[in-house]
Parts: structure tokens; C-alpha cells; sequence
């Protein structure tokens, strides 16, 4: 079938690319020409305006918004402008799902159904396919089904029948909302395993710390056994012997194998790790629902900490250190 | 070739099942006669005390513990009283690495190699293998590899063969107490992936919290907009969509799935969750040294809370609000 | 000076009576008649409805509210709908900083002024005083100083006259909201505080774990060390020693060293603890501005978890571990 | 009485300062002459060797050592070495309570006597008198009293009689060890407070983030409602107010408030914040006794992670992020 997609970025394209792959036609728009170009030489149909973008739709007109959060809620708008009643706005990007029902209900008297699509699969979505979390009206979603089951990475063997689109790797969770909703506890629990593995994997590296040479002084808190942590542990091989059998295996686990592979000491990372909204909407839903989230949470902190943002706080330790015991920083080593 | 396995329990009695299967001679021995005969009578060779179950090795003898952590030290003594130089103890349970330490250090003197095996992989070992995480001297651990290679999983298609024995399922870590040591650290990042799925699942679960009646009180929180938590979610049909091609794919994503495919109540759970060790262990030794793990602390404090353990501290709170504001505690609804 | 109050709870009541007792003239005003003719009986100007309570206010009328959360905006908006400009409202509740900030747009445009007043001081404030943070228009804020002075602590002996009215026990913090949010922050800190107390007393009160007998099973982790946790100590003698030279003496302190003197074992409480919503607000807050509160946001889950709210997520560890491990739940002791 | 003191950094010189104020006879030793030469010149009696300082003390000798906790336990030993029975040690420092159990037991079958004291105050404490935690033998304890009741704060008044010395500011808390161990809560608690405190104001701090600009892009969460972040809170003010009839005043927030005063940006203080062991050793106890301590340990997080390491693990995390989305790592600001 056709679909129109807007905001061909890594997600986007790879997403047409898929989409074409199996037959669907697509319509491409981006403020960027280039990619538009770039996917119109790969077969699909480009557009130069949003007008001309909508306009090259057959009925009822498909768009799918791929778009950064901060900017879909005014360009969904800006599409159902130049709709008909019968057509389908998807928004398949990281957007807030309060923003998904706000939209939804904005459409809705004009007649436009606006369905949200929780996407993952990352940039290896175009071979693996993508989990699709779904949330919009039944007549919509049933409609989109041909796109959803070519995005999605299809059943495989063994899967029960009963277990309906999930098994292969689509869903619809319900009303507006409820897809991006779902998205957004999937991207809570990956901050969560990540950093699991990223905690853990910091220890072990650690576990040498006894081998390194130790300040006796008050500011110094002293390793009373050292003979204990004389361990130098090889990331890379023990990432991947966790691979084969062990309880925490996954897919994380299979790219941080093969991350550490590659580059041992992670030279080409700062360490400031972005985080682009779902973590911080989980918190906030935890909270709104007064749902403990202890470890999630933690992995949001210390994405706020690696961008800088204790120091301040961090600051005033010291401060207050040093007003109650006289304790003077220590430098860096 | 031959092994002694002592503790036949679940993991155990299933890793000789394993042994056997793969042509290896099994000598078994456990305090229930009964678990020892099971065995026997697919195949093993039982022994009906310590003195026994020895003298009937060959030698270099090889006897493999499968046994709590709070007894392997003290039966390892007792076996390698009953040894000669040359033979080898492995520990195979949840021990502490730093017992591993100890005990290698007590047996070197007479000859006798201790080896660490960190062994995960649960009650699906027997058929999955077991990801061992291997510590001790290189000759006995090289000695050991043929039970090694059968327990493991062995290489899947598509292994880099560079990846040596870990692309098998089991790497030689280091010296004595490097394999209870990733172990440990295993497990660790097991509590903070199994609490970041149980979190966010949590939170899914309190997504139709807007329907819910609510107190206008000023010791009850007001949510603002109930209209965003309108959503009844299939939390088995969510977990069994993220198993295809998500970015939280995992094995406990798989376990979890099929947990509440069948009993998405989880009726049979009254929600007291143990730690049998590791996950402390990992904390203390992020404690010492340096390295912050908030994720796998919260992960572990959360089972301490299930557990009970946050009771008086509760009241504590509710005293001091008490005695501050005069709030009275609210009953359970 | 002239004030109205309506909201007769245990903080209201009180206010009135710290302003009678320092000459201004209150009338005040509840949906429950007791309320207002206990303190009628007291000397102040009781209303029976909220007209007759606007009416009795000679220009610029000054209504304070001490109303739940939840209705606040609601009574806010009627009250303004009985005022002329120049009059003044004040909201003395724990409502959210951003409700100000709407209702202060709302009101603005009929001249009417929102003041919104953080108050902190409990039941013990009408002895003490109230700590006073204050948000809105300067030219309000400063008609009603002599109300605020009134209310707050008053300076003590050594306070730097510099200080201005903080050292007084009151602050125009900014314009509509910034009271609120500076209350917010202080009551997540109270969080925060609460808990660090709560946590470490629980821990003195376990100083005796090494006299329980503990079981040796896969499932319970073995306590090394028990000599180590010999101490039976008197928690209510240590809070008093606290008090007194010690890094953490504060009014909470004092609060918790009378409990614990009264009722060591807390027999009055259950530990179910409520939140009446600064700190999920505080916690929004910085999960919007991203900034790190690992603190305050454990304070606030353990809130949630003793709530019952953990309790999904724990049946789920528990079955995840039954899942991999066959490891089957223990009972309470 | 006599007393000697050895050890003479910021506490212990302090503290011979205090006791001799009050009449009591103090011999000093410490490893750097000046500071010995520093208090004889103020009355105490130097000594220059180890020997010399003993020989100098009347029987039994009493000797309070201030040292860093990696030595304290060595240092003793030589000085028993120069002691007779009935003689007493006494550590003041922050070592580890469960060192102080060892070293009783070392001592107790020479008739020496030792009494571990956990002393807060800080810098403080010449003027204010410290808070004194102790632990042991119930006779070398009441032997010391003149001297602990000269360096605590003594009884304010108010005071009911019934409190014992905890309302004079010492504690006998229990056998060797308990002292230390109430210590080590103490400052764990300590932790938490100033966390809650940072972590509260830098958000308070970071209130007026909606005037900031904001980048639109995937890998930034964007601010949806920058209208409720526009205020500029002057932290000291709100500091100074606070200490003023608020719940959460302080000794501390005393400190905070001078601090900020002075130096609002805190220009001073580069952020890496020291932990001498206490925050610790308090973590380490909760996992033995198996109390949740979530506030503690993210205080104690907070600390490594503002050493530094937190960096491996950040990296791991964008590393992650760029595997699986292609996500590369933003610059800092």
C-alpha cells in the first residue's frame, strides 16, 4: 500500500527502505532535499513542499511523522491542515504520549485518526525489522496492518499463534497513546539494563584497584584488603562468554560485546550521555502513578551527571565539608 | 573424563545429567542418599560418605562442589583432607570470591588446585548449557577443559573463532577467585536487569491509574491529569511484542513473557524476593573500590524492602511526620 | 492589620491564633461551622458562607487560603469572582508552584493579586512561628508585611541585620510561583533528610543481626561475620547524644530523639507513609530542569514502596527467579 | 586528669586545647615536632618519641589516639607494646568499629583496656564541645569521664535529667566497637543530609532553565513548559530563611546558609567531594544486616561519581547508544 513518510533521518529512511522492500509505495518529504533525493533515487516518491507532499497521497492519505519530539505536536497539525476526513496521521518518533492524546483529541472532530507508533530497533531496524508499539483507533490501525507487519521483524519458528501480532513483533496496546506509552517504559527499562551493564562492567574493570598505590591521609577512605582486588579482567572476552547461556544475555549484551571487542578502552566516548525524553517521561508517570522506580530513576541521575549537572551540588559538599571539618578538595590525580 | 560432583541439588544433580550425556564419568555424592541414588540410577557412580565418594576418583581426583555458600569453605577443607598433591577442588556455587582467595591459598601449600567457577544458566543449563566464568591456576583449569566444553553451550554459527573459548561459553578469568568474581558480577547486573524490567512493567500496570477514585486530602497526592491514565495495557502481550526485534530484548525478556502469558496475575508470588549473596557481594565491592553502582544498589535495597526490612524506618518516618505536622498515618485502602 | 482565612485545619487554625495574639483582626471562614465557631469563640469574625466571608473584608480585601491541594485553584477562582481589583488572595497550602503561576495569569487581568506563601512550621509553628517563602507582586507581598511578620519566627539575637527579613523568618522569593517552589524544594529536602535519619537508625537497630540465628540454604545469604553484629543499642539515647555538638543535630533530630524517648518501639505506627505531593513535584522538577536528585527521589519511592506500591514489581522478581532458577519463594520468618 | 593525646591534626589539637581550658593535664606526641611544640607552648607537655610519651604518663596511662583510620590499628599495637595492665587506649578517630573489635580482643588479654570514641564536631568543636559516641569496657569508660564530660558540650538547658549524659553529649553505646559503630551511622546519616540539601538546592538553582535556549534535536529532551522555569532564587537568601521556623533547619543548613553567604557561586570548590570511610563502612553494615539504605548509598554514589568514576561507565553507556541508534555523543555546552 502507500504511505507517506516525513523526516527521513536515520529512523525515516531506513524505515522507506524497508517499507519499499516489500512492495509499499512511498511518498518522502524532508526540509533536508538531499534526503529526499537520496531515497527518490532508491524508487520512492519525492516531495518539495509539504503541500506537494500531502498532495501526492491517494486516499485516505497515510502520513507518517518521523520527526524529533520537540516539533511533532506543530507539524501534525500543520499536515492535518491540508487532510480530508478518512485520513491517518502516524507519528512514529520518540513523542510524549500525553502530547499523542492531545493530538489524537485535536484531530478527532475533524475527522483525521492519529495513531502513534513506539518504534525500536535502532539502526540495525532496516534488517532486524522494528518492534512497533501502537496506540490509535481500531478502524486506523487495522488499516495500517500491511505497513505495520512489513516494518515489524515478522513471527518467528517456534512462536505460538495465539500470541497474535506481538509474536511478530507488533502491537496494538490501545487508544491514543498507549503506543508512544508504551515506548516510553520500553526506553525507561533500556536506560535501566544499560546501565545494569554499565555499572557492573565499571566494577570489574575495578577490580585491579588493588594493585594501585593509596593516600593514607583523613581524606582518603583506605582499601583495608588489597590482596583481594588484584583481578586485571578482559571486558571483551568475559562480555562475551556472558553471550553463550548465561542469565543476562540480550541484545544489549551482544553490541557491548562487540563495542568492547573493537575498542577496549572506548576511546572514541567522552562519557556525556545524552537522554532524549522517554526516560525522563517514565519518571514522571512512576511519579504521577506512585509507582516506586528506584533503578530507573538512578540510570536517569547519572545521565544528568555525566552531562554536569551535579557539579554544582557537588560543589556545595565540598563547601560544606570544609565549614563543618576544615577539609580541604583533594586534586585529581 | 572423570568427575566427582558433591551437592546434588537442582544445579548440580542437572550439571551431571549434562556430564553424562557428553560420554563423562560421573562419581556423585550428596548428605540425602536419595539424590545420590536418583543419579545413580541414570548411570552415575554414588558414594555414601565423604571418605567414600574420594577414594573412589582417580587420580589427579576432581571434585567439583555445587554446595551454599555458607558451607563450601568448610567442606573444600574436609575434601582436600582426604587429597593428595596434584588434585583439584572446584567450586562451582555461589561462593564468595573472596572465600576463593582464602581457599586457594590454603590448599596451595599441599599441592591441591582450587578452581572458581562462577556457573550460570539456572534450571535450563541441562539443556541451554552453563556460562562458566572460570578462576585458578592455568594447569588445573586447563586440565578441566574437556568438562568445561560439555558443560558450556558451545560455539554458535557465525562465532568469530578469534573469540577463543569464550564464544564457547566459558573463559579462564584469572587467578583463583577471578571467576566467583565476574560471577558476582553477573549476578549483580542480573538484579539491576530484573528490576528494571519489574519497575517499568510495574509502571505499565498503573496506567489506567486515572480511573481510579481518588482522596482530596492533604495526606493523599492529587493527580492532576487523570485523563492520562486511562490505559488498561496486556502486560503479556507488551513483553512477548518486545521480544521482537526491541532494544530490550533479552532471556529474561523471554522468561519474563512466558511468566505472564500464563499467569499474568503472578497469583502463585506473594512478592518476598530473596538474594542468596551476590548481590551484596557486588556492592561491596563497588564499595571498595570507588565505583559508584546506584542502579544495582537500588536493584538490591528494593529485595531488603520486599522483604520487610523497611518497616521500622517506615514508622519512623510516619512518627516524624507525626510529630512535625500531625499527620496521621492513613489506613491500607 | 485584616486578613481572612479560609481553611480551619490544624495549620489554619493556628495561623489565626499566632495573628490574633499579635492584634490583627482575622475573619475567617471553613466548610465545617465548628471549625469557624471554636475560633470565633477565640475573638475572631466567623463567616457562614463564602460571600458573607468576602463581604465582612473592608478593601483591599486579603483572603489567605489553607485548603488540600486539589481544590484549591477551584476555591481561588470563586473567591476572585466575589473580589474587586486591588484585592489580594493568598494561598498558604501546599498547592503546586505552577498552579500559582496559572492562577496569578488568570487573576492578573481583573486586578486582582495572587500571593503564594510556602509555609513550614507544622503545629509547632503557631509557638515557633512559620518560615515564610513568598511569591508574587512586590506591591502585595509588601501590604501584607506586617501579616508575614507576624506569622514568621521573628529575628533572634546575632543575626546579621544585612539578612534582611530571611533572618526574620520570611522571603519574597520571587514573582507568583516562586514561593511554591522554593517550599517544594524544602519539602523534598525534608524527603530527603526523613529518610537519611530513618535509614541509619534502622541500620543501629540491626547492630544485633549477629545474634539471630540465620538458615544455610541457597536462598538466604549467609552473614559472614556475626560477631560483628553483637550491638543491642539504645536508639532513642543516641538520638539525644546527637543532638547535642554533633554534624547532624537539627529540629527533626530533636523531633525524632523526643519520639523514639516516648515510644521506642513505635508501636503506634504501621509505616505506611504518606506524600502530599511537593516531593513528586520536587522530583518533576528536576527530572525537567535535568538535574541529578538520586537522593531525593529514593526518599520518595520508598514513600510509594510503603505504600504497597512495590508489591507487582516484587511478585515479578520473585517469578522471574522461579523462571531461571526454580528458586521457589520463602515465607516471612 | 591526665590524658595523654597523639595525633595532633585539626581534631586532636582541638581537643587537648578544650580539655586543657578545663583544668586537665594533657602530654601530646605526634609525628611532626611543630605541632607538638605548638600545644607545649600552650601548656601541654610534648613529648618527641613514642617511648618518651608513655613514659611520660602517670598509671593507669590513658592514651587518645587521633589518627587516620589506615594506621590507627598499628599504632595502637606499639603503643600497647610500651603499656602495663590496666592501662587504657582510646581511639578518637574515624576508624572502623570492626577494627576497634579486633583490637579489644588483641588487647584484653593484657589487662589493656581499649575504648573506641566516635567524635563528631569537626572544626566546631573547640567552642561548641564534641559529640562523643563511645564504646567499651564498662570500668575504662567511667574511669574517663572527667575527660569526656569536659570535651562534650554539657547539659543545655530544658534538659531532663532522666536523659543521662547523652543530654551532656556523650554516650556510653555498648562494648568495643559500639562506639565506632554509632559513629559510622552518624556520618552515614551525615551523607544523606548534605545530599538532600545539594541535590535540593541545585535544583532550586537550575529554576530558571526555561530562560535558557534549548537545541531541537534527537539527542535533547526538550522543555515543554520553559514558562514555569523563569525564576532567579538567591540560594542564600533561602539558605538564611530557612534556618528560621522551617522543618528542615539545622546545624548544617546553618553552615550552608554562612557558606552561600560568602560565596554564592562557591568559586572556591571545584566539586570532587572525599569520603573518608565512614559512608562506607555504614553501606557495608546495611548489606550484612540487610536494611535497605537507598538514601545512603546514592550520597555515597554521588561522592564517586564526582571523583571521577563514573567515567567508564558513561562511556560504555554512549557506546551503547551509538551501537544501537547510531547516537553520537553531544559536545559539553
Amino acid at each position: 500500500m502507500q504511505i507517506g513518510m516525513m523526516g527521513l533521518g536515520r529512523m525515516g529512511a531506513n524505515m522507506v527502505r524497508r517499507l519499499m522492500k516489500d512492495g509499499h509505495e512511498c511518498v518522502v518529504y524532508d526540509i533536508n532535499p538531499a534526503a529526499v533525493a537520496a531515497l527518490a533515487s532508491e524508487g520512492a516518491t519525492g516531495a518539495n513542499a509539504l503541500e506537494d507532499f500531502v498532495a501526492k497521497l491517494s486516499k485516505p492519505a497515510c502520513v507518517w511523522l518521523m520527526l524529533p519530539a520537540a516539533i511533532t505536536g506543530r507539524i501534525a497539525d500543520q499536515v492535518a491542515g491540508l487532510m480530508q476526513p478518512g485520513d491517518i496521521i502516524i507519528d512514529g518518533g520518540n513523542s510524549h504520549y500525553q502530547d499523542a492524546v492531545d493530538i489524537a483529541d485535536r484531530l478527532a472532530p475533524k475527522g483525521i485518526s492519529f495513531v502513534d507508533v513506539g518504534t525500536s530497533g535502532g539502526v540495525w531496524g532496516l534488517d532486524r525489522g522494528y518492534c512497533l508499539m501502537i496506540g490509535g483507533p481500531v478502524a486506523a490501525v487495522r488499516h495500517l496492518d500491511p505497513i505495520f507487519a512489513s516494518l515489524a521483524p515478522g513471527a518467528e519458528d517456534g512462536t505460538a499463534p495465539s500470541a497474535g501480532t506481538a509474536a511478530s513483533g507488533y502491537l496494538h496496546c490501545g487508544p491514543s497513546g498507549a503506543g508512544h506509552f508504551v515506548k516510553m517504559i520500553h526506553n525507561g527499562i533500556e536506560y535501566g539494563m544499560m546501565a545494569a551493564y554499565a555499572e557492573g562492567l565499571n566494577i570489574l574493570k575495578a577490580a585491579n584497584a588493588g594493585k594501585r598505590k593509596r593516600e593514607a591521609d583523613a581524606e582518603t577512605s583506605p582499601l583495608k584488603n588489597p590482596e583481594y582486588y588484584q583481578f586485571d579482567i578482559d571486558l571483551a572476552a568475559v562480555t562475551e562468554v556472558w553471550r553463550h547461556g548465561s542469565v543476562i544475555g540480550s541484545w544489549l549484551l551482544d553490541l557491548t560485546a562487540g563495542v568492547l571487542k573493537e575498542d577496549p578502552a572506548l576511546a572514541k566516548f567522552g562519557g556525556r550521555v545524552s537522554d532524549s525524553g522517554e526516560g525522563r517521561w517514565t519518571l514522571k508517570a512512576a511519579i504521577d502513578t506512585g509507582v516506586p522506580a528506584p533503578v530507573l530513576s538512578s540510570a536517569l541521575f547519572d545521565r544528568f551527571s555525566s552531562q554536569g549537572e551535579s557539579e554544582f551540588a557537588d560543589k556545595l559538599l565540598s563547601a560544606m565539608r570544609f565549614a563543618f571539618g576544615g577539609h580541604v578538595e583533594k586534586k585529581k590525580d
